[in-house]
């Protein structure tokens, strides 16, 4: 039996130990947590060597220019960006942690190029503009937190026509997983029958998505998109409400037990580079995003090709602009009147696709085919 | 960057599923994540597996005999007590789980040996004395959380004279460690100085114990006993406060960083078996008690055979009386009275060892030396 409390509030320590405890006592943070945090983000390999490949890949990008690190946290990511030539860099954190960032940037002799500025980035008034816009903001299923608003606002103030974003390019994804190990394994574990406990853990999952891990085997189909972001235009309105409906044909049998969600952040890159992506699929490395799934009150079974569907809205809180409700809705492939053109196994999807594969698909044969089935549907 | 709060609190999910939900819905949690905690002891397999194990190999002990399981959480424990040949087992458990582990036992069509009461079992009164008590009561360095003063009033309220309990005995266990990888690594992170960051780390630790594992290679000394707790005999005050002064000689060289701390559980046999121990060591397969760490302030270079020593105390805390504080004060082996015998590498506490060795450790002798030592120590 562990406590169900969290050990901080509780199994307390203190230690004696003469005179050599540094009388040294910066407040770098509200609470042990927070740094924390810090510590399990920079601690993820994936994702810090990605920012730190990114940066020192492109360094013609950086070399002598002004950059903006939104979010700076520890600091990191501006002193990459330092390394790599940049001229300026503002490092914008409303945290105390900004505190601790300004002190790393000392100890790195950086405190010419660096300047840590703890401000809100919506707040901050800067002499000029920046050339490049850097920042690790993504939350679980990308829009968690609602960061990227803060991203919005310093692009539309602060970054020169034509200037970079770090990243430039989003993509959400989704597919039907299946979840071994979440709730069939209690209806025999250990000998004992426990599947009153599958159910009430099923029962718990629906009030909120799980952050959790998908073997990509565990995947019913390769990602579908959500939503594609173009962080040089994408306004905060767009944001609010994020809707889609995907068809899609299974690709192996299996237990339909949740839809997974995860994403894609895109890089800029010098001239003749390729555009480096960082990418929490479940084909990917590791990283502390996990992916994040939504999980179905019953489980259905499926076999190769069945065509599935569901609509699935991401919703900003009304409470809190900052966190999101995520609704899914099961479609019945059968009776839904499915997209054009449509990636599921049903015939008449298919033979679409065939055709319009035939045809290339220029826009006026695309509206050509839709307004001659478009009645179909409906029959 | 994640979030700072509890995904829990935010990004919430709704499914629409028309009419296939379950209309089924027992409370058998105030909270998910108290379910989820239940989910994570019973997939922490060297437990479940070790208490499955201790239960078959000695169905002697279980036949008809009535048993009382404090604590059943999902009610596991009790089933295995049944079927392992258990006439009657209460199955104590204070919490909404055990609406769960009443339908648990239903599952396995065993309501006529197992009865759930929903009680502090402080309040529990049963018609006879019980052959058996098993729990797993255990918290972090064993004594977190304090469901020990349960069993123990379990034991004097309902345990028939020369009943068994599981586990009877328990050993907490300490030793100097080193900490690679959490505060060094910071001194060049990824190209980047970080010790700031490193520093502030360590300082957060000292406000709290670490829940953390650590490889027996990063132990520098076998474990020295802090306690052991004869349960058939053991009080609840002599649970108040725990204290012990421990002088070691360093196993090899190393960064002496912290104090390791972790427990033994022994169990009762039948007869003509051996004993069986459940270990959180460092040398033993990962359970989710990992171990507990106090973490220096500074971390001191230690050679092998090197001397150190401190004071351990476990004290309640007095606000809340289930939990622990931990106080550790580091000892200079130079000028502190050692313990007689004493596993040191000084060389008087090795003449003595050896000496005591040579004589046999007989009572006599040894107040004998102590007697002609006392005076040596304080020169």
């Amino acid at each position: 039996m562990v406590l169900e409390g969290r050990l901080e509030d509780s199994g307390s320590q203190s230690i004696h130990y003469g005179s050599n405890v540094s009388s040294h006592n910066p407040c770098y943070f509200s609470s042990y947590g927070d740094l924390k945090v810090h510590e399990l983000m920079l601690k993820d390999k994936v994702r810090t060597e990605f920012y730190k490949n990114v940066i020192f890949s492109n360094k013609e990008i950086f070399q002598d220019k002004i950059v903006m690190d939104v979010g700076t946290g520890t600091g990191i990511l501006s002193i990459f960006c330092a390394q790599a030539g940049a001229k300026k860099v503002y490092a914008i954190e409303r945290s105390e942690i900004a505190k601790l960032a300004a002190d790393i940037v000392k100890e790195n002799n950086l405190t010419d190029v660096i300047e840590v500025i703890q401000e809100q980035v919506e707040n901050v008034v800067l002499p000029c503009k920046v050339d490049v816009l850097i920042s690790e903001w993504m939350g679980f299923y990308l829009l968690h937190e609602g960061m990227l608003d803060s991203i919005i606002a310093a692009r539309d103030t602060h970054l020169k026509e034509g200037g970079k974003m770090f990243p430039y390019k989003c993509i959400i994804y989704s597919a039907p997983c299946q979840l071994p190990g979440y709730f069939q394994l209690w209806d025999d574990f250990q000998g004992v029958k426990m599947s009153t406990l599958g159910q009430a853990l099923r029962k718990g999952c629906q009030g909120e998505p799980q952050i959790t891990r998908i073997a990509s085997s565990d995947l019913l189909s390769d990602g579908k998109e959500v939503a594609i972001l173009d962080l040089y235009r994408t306004t905060c309105d767009e944001l609010n409400k994020i809707s889609v409906r995907q068809f899609v044909a299974v690709s192996k049998r299996g237990d339909y037990q949740g839809i997974c969600l995860w994403f894609t952040v895109e890089f800029p890159s010098a001239e003749g580079k390729e555009n480096m992506v960082l990418s929490t699929s479940p084909m990917s490395p590791k990283t502390h995003w996990k992916q994040t799934v939504i999980v179905l009150p019953v489980h259905v079974e499926v076999e190769e090709n069945d065509p599935v569907a569901w609509e699935l809205v991401l919703e900003r809180n009304s409470m809190n602009h900052r966190m999101y409700n995520i609704h899914l809705t099961m479609l019945d492939p059968e009776t839904e009147t499915h997209p054009m053109p449509c990636d599921c196994s049903f015939m008449k999807c298919k033979v679409i696709k065939a055709f319009l594969a035939q045809q290339g698909s220029e826009e006026d044969t695309m509206e050509e085919i839709i307004d001659c089935t478009t009645t179909d549907d409906n029959d």
